[in-house]
């Protein structure tokens, strides 16, 4: 038995009724997630190039690319899908994987669901399914990838892709293996935009995705992979990781068992991670104190080192964000725009917001001081200490940035981040459409509610 | 200025006019080989796996899929006709890049130009631009990436196949950089096909070519990716060559001064190299001493060491090739079939033409001493020893195989080659057409007649 063929079994085999609870809930949560990104990139203009290539050259069929009113196959629309899911980088994460996980698992299962009508109870096993071995070929070599220059999202995500897409169409262990060998052959994703931030990074996640699909399209029809795509010398990780002496076996090996999907983090905001733990604390502050803006005199951040020179220096450039990009790497437009505006959702980072010269006021009150917290990997701690103009100083502090899994989001906070981004580009009636089918899969008994993400547009009226 | 950069001034301003007249010609013959190989694919059934898929789902457009029937968009054209045209392992290969150049790069060129109506002049401009980035790309990297478990025809295959489809476009040079870097995070292709003999080679190229087609289509909707993608610290050859010391800038550097084109190899027979040599030189004898297969007595053939266990040993396993596939890596069989029937066209390694009994009465007549011939990559010497039933024993020996830089084939003998392969899959008069399409490219007002590959069917009256 090969990993490829282990992973087979499992997936081909795998329904919602071996799913613990949280599992299945997770996945929905996920799904959910990862549609409210896709659309919010819709509703920002974000990534608009994907789905312009696919409205002038696409196989017509019956699965939805995320803003466009035309029916596509379900390769096209994934591709849309995982451009459009990845694009603001606010989807979510495995820490142990260094993964996105969702951007290309969920594009790609829900776009072959809606090719056959399947069930919502199979792309409920099948992004169970697809999300494990994204996670579990992510974490066998987590972090060398990132050293190598390759972006796990892409090389990593195609598998899982590859995994929820052949369980949607119920293949065969022996196609799904052989599908799986094929993908080897396409996974691609490097990570030189950022030497100039390029946008290849978002297609990394579509690409999988769409690869994926042919993957299985091919397999379906009779091509043949190898069985030891993975673990061959010249295999998956003997050829992205050469060199690097890594072992999927044991990862693998428990597929079944162990669970990871409840563990996929979410990112409470669109911004760096080092960001979130000092929001999260002043919020907690203002809330608990009922301070507005004109209450605080100053705000030092307590960051931990690494991520310093990433969103505190150098400190002028900090303090005007050039770009809603630079914004997102900005901790003291952050702060700021926290404490103006009550909140930091995805539409905080965009040109007219970070012009807003009510938050570009509150910048220069914010310097910081070094402190260390875990050292786990995927976590971020954070704090801040806040002078306030009545001469009392506040302070708090997280261990842990909110949204992982020493620090959850709870379902409402994961729901109200889903319907902030969603509400960027579909209305109210098609944002509870969504809500109630991803987070109600088990139950549906087809997709076709889905398609009311063909709707979603540009919004302008719904941003800050 | 990057390499993509000087790669994209290179290509975007190329024009006939600029073309030597050797390397005019060569990239007509190249693309008439390529084509040759694919009908013969159709013809004989080989990777059908390709063309089911995209009769499944394609995006309607005006390209051709060699044997389809169905107009399709250039990506699915192109999908089709790289799988198509490497099926058969009979495609052309330049040494010193060791890659496979044309298969990858004559189907991203032929799909685009029909797709907006290209001149013939352009496409030929463009297979010059797009082979000369494969090789330079490829032989920056000699060896390595089949060291790592790379497939240069995969990996390297989707950089001259983007410039060769930018061309067609008329992109401009800085929209071709950034198809370029596009195409940087969507190379694939690994040999673990070779631990079981699974069908993802074919495959490489044709992704490469479909991914090519993707990379210009969203570039022209406005997408970037990274100028540095070759050369920058999380670039190509640092994550598909990580550690080794690689240097480009020279190879890119004289494009334009230096054509490589003219130096790329013709594969004479659709057997391994190392049968070439002995299958020559036995035919030259056969042909001087006007023999037949009962003049006969024995054969032993001069090999290289290392050709002998690809080709000569097990020797049981070599008498009876139990697969087709298996019959282009055993010596005795293609002597024996060149012996028996005065040649050794792409048919003879079909499953009726490996079980002929009068070939297989031929294989335990022959036995091998090893001999050394050339060490220059790409070159593969070898000869035989025939002793005749009449007691006279002759000798005949090729230092090289012909096909390369040091034997050319003659341009009849290609044409010779692409008729024999094109008649298997395409009538007398289409054959034609496509001739005098290809080898006359420069003065084709468009492609139009390109078509005629979609009437491509398996021919079985046209096999040995």
């Amino acid at each position: 038995m090969t990993l490829s063929t282990r992973i087979a079994d499992f997936s081909s085999t795998l329904t919602v009724a071996q799913l613990p609870d949280d599992v299945r809930a997770a996945a929905g949560m996920h799904a959910l997630d990862t549609v409210g990104c896709g659309v919010a990139a819709v509703g920002l203009g974000e990534a608009d190039f994907v789905q312009h290539a696919a409205e002038e050259s696409h196989a017509p069929g019956s699965s939805s690319a995320i803003g466009s009113s035309l029916p596509m196959s379900a390769e096209d629309a994934a591709l849309v899908g995982g451009v459009r899911c990845h694009a603001l980088d606010y989807d979510d994460t495995h820490a142990a994987a260094v993964t996105h996980v969702s951007t290309a698992v969920v594009p790609a299962a829900l776009a072959a669901a809606e090719e056959i009508g399947a069930s919502g109870a199979d792309v409920l096993a099948a992004l169970v399914a697809g999300s494990e071995v994204s996670i579990r070929v992510g974490t066998a070599g987590a972090g060398e990838f990132h050293d190598r220059g390759f972006h796990p999202t892409g090389v990593v995500g195609i598998f899982g892709a590859t995994v929820a897409a052949a369980r949607v169409h119920g293949l065969s262990a022996r196609m799904t293996a052989h599908a799986l060998g094929l993908a080897g052959s396409m996974a691609g994703g490097v990570l030189e935009f950022l030497s100039d931030g390029s946008q290849t990074k978002p297609l990394h996640a579509g690409w999988a995705a769409r690869a994926a699909l042919s993957a299985v399209r091919m397999a379906r029809h009779g091509a043949t992979g190898p069985a030891t795509v993975l673990e061959g010398s010249r295999g998956f990780y003997a050829t992205y990781l050469h060199g690097v002496d890594t072992d999927a076996t044991g990862e693998i090996a428990d597929l079944g068992e162990r669970w990871e999907t409840p563990r996929i983090a979410y990112k409470p905001y669109a911004a760096c991670h080092f960001t979130h733990a000092p929001v999260d604390a002043l919020a907690a502050l203002v809330r608990r104190e009922g301070l507005g803006a004109e209450d605080v005199e100053s705000i030092v951040v307590y960051a931990e080192p690494t991520g310093v020179p990433v969103v505190l220096e150098p400190a002028a450039d900090k303090l005007t964000p050039r770009t809603a990009y630079d914004a997102k790497f900005s901790l003291p437009y952050c702060l700021a725009h926290q404490l103006v505006h009550g909140g930091l959702p995805v539409a905080s980072f965009t040109a007219p917001a970070i012009a807003d010269p009510a938050v570009l006021a509150i910048t220069p009150r914010v310097s910081y001081e070094e402190r260390r917290y875990s050292d786990r990997p995927g976590s971020f701690g954070g704090g801040v200490r806040v002078s306030l103009t009545d001469g009392r100083v506040l302070e708090h502090e997280l261990q842990h940035q909110r949204g992982g899994t020493e620090f959850p989001m709870t379902d409402d906070e994961v729901r109200a981040k889903y319907r902030d981004n969603a509400s960027l580009g579909l209305g109210e009636e098609q944002v509870d459409t969504l809500d109630r089918l991803l987070t109600g899969l088990a139950e549906a008994p087809d997709l076709s509610s889905y398609a009311v993400v063909r709707e979603a547009r540009p919004r302008v009226e719904a941003r800050v």
